[in-house]
């Protein structure tokens, strides 16, 4: 299958790159509103997975141009570029293409980092909004940190979380998920139940950042 | 200590009273509206406790009677439940009374359970602002599945969340927690990050909801 991770040159999108890079054989692109940025990180990855043994051809586009060519498109993007991106690549998406949401609105206040959930009811539903309405939209990869995802020396075992009300679409990203290795989907319903999702990550931080020896927190349901 | 377990006669309530029964030599009160059930219960988990061999006195008492004698209340009570058992216990209460809140506030619509989030911004907030000023209040178990804690044949491997403004009092109910083998309490900050962690009990009713297999989830941050 072929992947664009746009945003794909930092925080979350280089982890799943790499991830997907060392543990399948989906045909990965990187998507940058910089082309140049993302050629530059697709041949870095590249290098990272060589010398790991790993003979991978990943390639860098502009978001609208890896958007065209892909199968599914992951907007690994901050939540407030995540309405903008999908303009920047609508006229490429259509019924065949699966866009992923993995993005979270927070808010930082002396207390710690805080939900900041749109008035859309959450980020995958003004995605939802956004979108045209023949694409599918699955939510995937919001609590995963990002540091330990990226770092393919570290062994995985974590969850994420996966709803959609595209129950085709929501089977593939669920697919594409358990072929990373140490990562485990769990459907978690429908595009009504992102926001209790979405909640998690500021949580996650909040929690390493009361608790000594616990950073690059992810979450097992058990 | 002595602790009070308000609602003590059902849901997380009873697993509580068996954990603590069984694990610790605390004192342990259970509260109810009806002082007869509070008593019949306490019976039931004492019978329960010597049945494996663990000698316990465990006394039921009306839900101010146990508020009154106790260092620790916990309300182990319904959301929509809270500010009225405050207001029935409040007399009894201190600044040297610690009241413990796992109470989470859900609806459930046809996508599966949400976090219902008072105005107040939390139940724990709600709850916060029903109290006397000078007793300081701490968050706790939100995300303990009920039957998994009350049933001493399962070995938990489970994290629960505390929060407070209170350094001190939080302290004391992480060492409580840290008590009961197998549940691992994490500082989660001050009563401002609530509402992340209350609505996490939803989240994990939709997870086992969803997946076949699944179900009494707990949450392991790792």
């Amino acid at each position: 299958m072929r992947i664009a991770i746009l945003g794909g040159t930092g925080d979350i999108g280089q982890g799943l790159v790499l991830r997907w890079g060392f543990d399948t054989s989906h045909e990965l692109l990187v998507g940058s509103r910089d082309p140049e940025k993302a050629r530059t990180k697709a041949e870095e990855y590249e290098t990272e997975l060589d010398s790991r043994g790993v003979e991978t051809s990943i390639k860098g586009f502009e978001n609208a141009m890896a958007a065209d060519r892909a199968d599914v498109v992951v907007l690994a993007v901050p939540a407030y570029h995540v309405v903008g991106t999908i303009e920047a690549i609508e006229d490429r998406l259509d019924s065949e293409t699966i866009l992923v949401t993995p993005a979270v609105g927070m808010k930082r206040d002396e207390d710690g980092f805080h939900y900041n959930r749109p008035g859309a009811g959450s980020v995958a539903a003004l995605a939802d909004e956004a979108k045209p309405d023949d694409v599918p939209l699955v939510g995937a990869f919001h609590n995963l940190p990002a540091g330990g995802l990226a770092d393919l020396d570290e062994e995985l075992e974590w969850d994420t979380l996966v709803f959609g009300d595209d129950e085709d679409a929501k089977s593939i990203v669920v697919d594409l998920t358990a072929g990373i290795e140490g990562i485990r989907p769990l459907d978690v319903g429908g595009l009504a139940n992102a926001p209790e999702v979405e909640a998690v990550t500021p949580l996650l931080i909040n929690v390493a950042m009361q608790n000594k020896g616990l950073h690059d927190l992810g979450v097992k349901f058990q």
